[in-house]
């Protein structure tokens, strides 16, 4: 994060403290485990890669919350309420920089293809997140494939790197990219439904910022297809033309309750995550194959 | 551009083809024949090349109008102005990985380490652009510093990539890259000019606009530097405090002219345009040779 731009690290440096799960690094290094890197020769290269995974994600993170114009993160203002948005920005474009250089030091291409082309995955599916928002007829299946992009694609990649530093098969290469793509699916199903259930406190972020946004998520898809038409009006005018009074959240959480869309929602999760621990199978039953396990129930059960 | 998220090819399209001088890929292809690439073998990695410098040019553009709040480009509403902010951060985010994708399928760390220190420079010295924006006591050191980042780095890892693809020697190579960075110094100086004399309809972008956002560039702190007590505190009302009424642009520009600042500005302007030429002298006579001196010369006498 180190730059002679004093506001860079500044900035930088508060989103990094504020925490976050570190999801995506632990997966890059769990997955080089996995695959026996490093052996005795202690390479540390799945160390370098998963700081560029993250790097990327913090990019993606500061541009969204420009995006979303949100005002908390992780527990704390985000940095565009802080910095501003344009800061916000340039920090963004800067980290992203900043972590191709890393790859580079790397020096693997194949590493390198891996995470630009996860990363053009990655604004396509934010683009399309804002193409189907406000928009009710947007199908089940288009709604997979912005989470698959905005998340997963990430995710995805973040496992399959472990595998290229430890030279292992494309068989195991292409094993790990599919639990980590599961596993994302799963992680930003979890994701959709927390933001109609979770408790704010814990859960570091404003609960409901996706219904205010009129963001397309399963628990509302699923509410809107089991709704008589008054509820369908609801949605339309709340979701859709975003008029919204302050009891709309609250009614919106009980017709989501009603329809059973949250549960809905995570048993779709629960079979993501089943999916995703069957793709390990080609691997040998480790410690570390069981703690990749435990992260992907993990990604279903957590609070936030 | 291609994606099936059409609204990246759509938004991608509108920027592209409003033109632009395509000065930076014009440098890579330049550089390169300079350098003698292609040879008999017909190659064709600078055009390729030249595909990722106009690439991340044009993300860095994207980013800039919104950073900026710019209505205006190449004669154009801006895409933000069509499209929305949102959609030109994300599709900014997707010209720049793609670009990076592409320097992948060329295969040459160096290329890649060239291009991603240079995005991590443009970025740093858009950050320093924000942070002495409204600052008066800005030197002209720190003014440079923001230029070169924000625009002389891309123009040199435009020229030195040209001589990278031909294997050239580092001499020659650090030869392109000065020509680059000292024309991208020109160039800029010569915008900064142009902002305050340019005709609208030709410049293709509102005039006046560094003066409405407070940017401190070289005809302003020239002018605020001569200026006498009263001219200063017009400069600290308008540029710092940011308390500006419709006369003021014609003050402002009425106080650059008296001081002889924007001859000043294109004075410097010109040294730098000798400077990159000198550069050049390390290569023999050669029509591709006269043809990049007429870009320098090009440089500081243009309208736009």
């Amino acid at each position: 994060m180190d730059s002679p731009v004093a506001l860079i690290p500044q900035l930088a440096a508060h989103i990094v403290a504020a925490g976050g799960k570190r999801l995506r690094p632990l997966l890059t290094l769990a997955s080089a485990r996995l695959c026996g890197y490093p052996g005795s020769d202690g390479g540390t290269r799945h160390v370098d890669l998963a700081a560029c995974v993250e790097f990327i994600h913090t990019a993606t993170l500061l541009h969204d919350d420009v995006v979303d114009e949100s005002r908390l993160r992780r527990g704390l203002a985000s940095a565009n309420a802080i910095f501003g948005n344009k800061a916000s920005v340039l920090v963004g474009d800067f980290l992203f920089a900043r972590s191709f250089r890393l790859m580079v030091d790397d020096g693997s291409l194949r590493v390198l293809a891996i995470l630009s082309n996860a990363s053009a995955t990655i604004a396509e599916g934010e683009v399309l997140q804002l193409v189907t928002q406000n928009d009710l007829s947007t199908t089940e299946g288009r709604y997979l494939e912005v989470i698959q992009g905005k998340t997963a694609a990430l995710f995805a990649a973040a496992c399959q790197i472990g595998a290229v530093v430890a030279n292992r098969p494309e068989r195991e290469e292409q094993a790990l990219a599919d639990y980590g793509m599961k596993l994302g699916i799963a992680f930003q199903l979890v994701d959709d439904a927390l933001d109609y259930v979770a408790d704010e406190a814990t859960l570091g972020k404003t609960i409901g910022d996706d219904f205010r946004e009129g963001k397309i998520t399963l628990p509302v898809l699923t509410a809107f297809l089991a709704g008589d038409e008054a509820e369908k009006a609801f949605w339309r005018r709340t979701v859709e033309s975003l008029e919204q009074t302050d009891a709309d959240l609250d009614h919106a959480m009980q017709l989501i309750a009603r329809h059973g869309a949250i549960k809905a929602t995570l048993d779709r999760a629960h079979r993501f995550v089943q999916e995703a621990k069957d793709a390990l199978l080609v691997f040998p039953d480790s410690p570390i194959r069981r703690a990749l396990e435990r992260v992907a129930d993990y990604s279903v059960h957590r609070a936030r």
